[in-house]
């Protein structure tokens, strides 16, 4: 029977890594709902033009995640299936940033130059869930425009394998800063466990995005999310995937860029080629005309693509024991708050 | 007075470069429309499953284009404006394939490695005009599949600067083998002219193809093309962009991806801060929340990414001179067969 | 005073990631000597053409290493310089292989491609440590050649910051899998701490290596080593650096290998103009015409390059309080075994 | 029987391009030596502190090569082996600069990002040919040091396939700016022919370079140089090697850097394979760790890696006909000047 979980973490209880020792903030069983708030990637500091991230943040306490969640009975080898059921802003604002040597459009600590950084400078954005829309607002100018709300998380991850333990801000094959759009609401997430309960946990949300996350910081928001969680048996995802009701998807992190979307293709050809029975370059094929690649961030220690491919092109075919069309059910049962 | 030019070259008028001494296939003036035919990236002699393109197709001789053309008044420091008013499958067959060590999901002449290349095989697809579908069948089992018809130009291109001749497969700051989808009917490109008379060119239909093209080859196709033609006198455009009634797009074309993905942002940061007066980093801001970056190519000599941004999202703008919407009517005009 | 401290772990003891909540094998102080034991990068079981590393070890028990040593009064923002005195190799013959898709000229988990792994094949190698040499075998002919023997550790690093624990075989800004040949007896290296006590651990003995370890696999040996320890308070070191009696060194670790070059040239050019008063340019331009770059690995998660300067082209400068100089005297003091 | 050419070119008579329509500067016989003198490649414009090479020179007007050099009986297919007898600086001074948005350490027109460039800056050299020395003077401090002279070329190629052009300034498959250190006297150079006489040129000399070229710019000057050349019938190089008394030699040019290290360690792999008979894995096993992997420049179109195995772990082969031994002695007979 499905248990209703509602989580909001004190400052304290915030973690900032995907692995290590932490306490579970809560264990839970398969086919449980998650109701959790998230705090901003600032940890909620960032709140006007003059709050410079450099100033108010102290690394290495940036990007927050709430969990990690213990899922009772995974284990190493296994997948959670982590759908959201919704996202939505918590408060009437939201903030983006530059920050010092960070972003696409800058050197870097590691595309290291000689050139001072760009300006460190805030951009306040109102959010109206009502109407769906953020307003940005030039800093320099009057111009101002609304732009589609589109909730996200950029952070969902998993505990990594081989006793590692990363930063939140890093995305790899254990989930993390993937920073894709596409973690909206409808979106269920397949990730493989490496560690007894998986140890799973989400932050960093976005009132929207855009491609590749140019900038480095999206339209940077604290969340009430509502999760529902299924766990599959014995099904190892190296890489994780997306499955949304038209879509298949596979994820890529790594750099350089080409890499990442290497992954991910490759990882799409080869679960397509497994659904469907076709031989691999008849998959490779398949996917090479019929594939999409939606990037998603071009700034993280590990730059992320997806592959995406389209349902309606296969078979009918069931997916990881049909968990998405479960976890939507679930989803409509438990959505509303 | 609008001429319009209906080329169809013979096979010794293909041509592999743009740049170099090639006579132009015709001289046209700004405003003009040409109808032409391209052949397809194997010049026509991949047929079937037993035209292995390393057996029927003869290095350099791949890729040709339609053109040079010349367009009387262009000189260096000028833009040529080229609009697919539309593109139509001269045939009602298409054809893919794997090309040994060509493609993203294998090691190539440059990501060098010491395993055997993939096995070369063809896949044949059924192209229905009217029905707007093109029909994906496997080659081992007899699963089959209607894919969307979406016609476009995997090449497009103009003489490249320096003295410099730059065989068709290469994409660049000249145009040439982009392989974006986008180039499809409706598009606008614009192209920075670096010799006198532009020297465009056109070529490799592509029925439909997926992001980043991943195995190397799209749904290739020879196609009835008509596109218009506009220059802008003065202004110098230094990497190609593409308009549509909705959108600006810049584009990038290099090695890492990650690079194409700086120099096509980068673009349209600038361009939409000259448009709007929004200072940089104000414009930085907004496509960094607004923008999108679809991929065009991630097997080429250069790898090719789109920036993009829609154009409600800008205050009211005229963009080169308005010349996107002149030739939209132009198209209307002349478009039909 | 000195102590000398001889640790030999057993396989229980061995470590597999740099940070977590292992107990240091030893407490030590600065001015310390260790004569420690380090297993081979395969645990010391791939002992014959027949041992295929896939077969007999099991991941993620790759590359051990010797460790984490606890450096009484090493606190964050301090650097250890550790000093090798000697590597001798422990055992009369050495191992190499081919790994399945690892390596520079093979697809890779990452640089993912469709293609079978190369074959997986052993190469036993003589040691001679009397005579300083290797005796290289081919597998498939008489072919035999003696190399020079040039022992080196692949492996040395502490903890990593921000609550992360990495595997060993990662490279990155805390050391680890750098696989420098330049890790030779008589190199200083300086790493910054970043966890209280530092826990360093050395492991992945080399006889010798090529440039870039292009197989993925070095002439892996167990090594009796003698590493000499000091400690720099209050001075942080981001980037592992090498020290000679002849050259200055910096390293960077990234991809894409552009990256790793940058991280590298630019710590050595800051390092070199903080040392000698040259404002950036100036350091700069002398570095571009004097500085060399060592490529180190471009097989590991992460690819490593080397920048260095001959201190000859310097002037008379104190680096790190001299510290290389007191470990080479150390050395020669508690050097032999 | 050996003649020698002088050639002195008219700046009128400076080539910009590989490849294109130029007339050969002369045609030679293989086995002639050419006694020709090179300009810097500022074209001579940059003599002091005050010139600027963005105000001095003019786009594409930089690099300047000598030649093309028709060699007779040269055809596609070929060899062309190019062996540096002597490079010597033809005045008593050399420059280097920084030069906005170009070199490993600022962002570029590719690695485009919004920040301003670093200083454009003149370092002037003194040029001591008799000590063997180059002077370097900073610019905002009194450190002065002489640094070993060690001439070298930084482009030598011929006309690419293909029909294409390419600028001087490109390092590819068919040469052109690689800027290794290498490049000295006593190197012989392979380059395969691509077009009828090969069209060799040369130029870009530098008193010497850093591992990388990290600034962009060398220490530039006019060199007279002595070329003994010779052709060897019906054997094709890919990419463009080098062989010296002691080493042999692959170079592969590309970005990311890594391929470029593919490139040059795969076809060394290749290489020694096919003179040695070792099988493909045996070969690569012995470049693993016997092989070298000096860095050219890290800053052009593409950048350069070389990779080198010494001719002494190798048994007794024939190279290319032994056209370096006979390279050499007709060196010894016509170096002196």
């Amino acid at each position: 029977m499905t248990e209703v979980h509602t989580i909001k973490p004190t400052p304290e209880q915030l973690a900032y890594t995907f692995g290590g020792q932490r306490e579970p903030i809560a264990k839970i069983n398969p086919g449980d709902v998650v109701r959790m708030y998230t705090e901003d990637c600032f940890g909620g500091v960032v709140r006007s033009a003059a709050d410079l991230p450099t100033q108010v943040c102290r690394f290495p306490y940036l990007n927050p995640v709430t969990g990690p969640f213990h899922v009772n009975g995974a284990e190493p080898g296994d997948t959670l299936a982590l759908h959201f059921v919704s996202i939505t802003p918590a408060r009437d604002w939201a903030v983006s940033t530059t920050f010092p040597h960070f972003g696409a459009l800058t050197s870097t600590s590691h595309t290291a130059t000689l050139q001072p950084p760009l300006e460190e400078r805030v951009w306040m954005y109102d959010v109206d869930v009502a109407r769906g829309v953020v307003r940005y607002q030039a800093t320099r100018s009057d111009f101002s425009v609304e732009l589609p709300l589109d909730p996200m998380h950029g952070t969902v991850g998993v505990a990594p394998g081989a006793g590692e333990a990363r930063m939140t801000i890093v995305p790899d094959a254990h989930g993390g800063n993937l920073d894709s759009p596409l973690l909206r609401a409808g979106t269920t997430v397949y990730i493989g466990v490496n560690v007894d309960g998986g140890m799973f946990a989400i932050g960093d949300g976005h009132c929207r995005q855009g491609a590749g996350e140019v900038t480095g910081v999206a339209v940077e928001a604290a969340m009430n999310t509502v999760v529902a969680v299924e766990l599959i048996k014995g099904v190892y995802t190296p890489w994780p995937r997306f499955e949304t009701d038209t879509e298949l998807m596979s994820t890529g992190s790594a750099r350089p860029l080409e890499d990442a979307y290497r992954i991910s293709q490759h990882d799409l050809v080869g679960w397509v080629g497994g659904l469907t029975g076709l031989d691999t370059l008849d998959s490779y094929q398949l996917i090479g005309q019929a594939g999409q690649a939606p990037v998603a961030n071009v700034v993280d220690a590990n730059y992320t693509m997806v592959a995406s491919v389209e349902k309606a092109y296969l078979p009918t075919i069931s997916v990881y024991e049909d968990a998405h069309a479960r976890l939507r059910e679930t989803g409509r049962e438990y959505g509303t708050e």
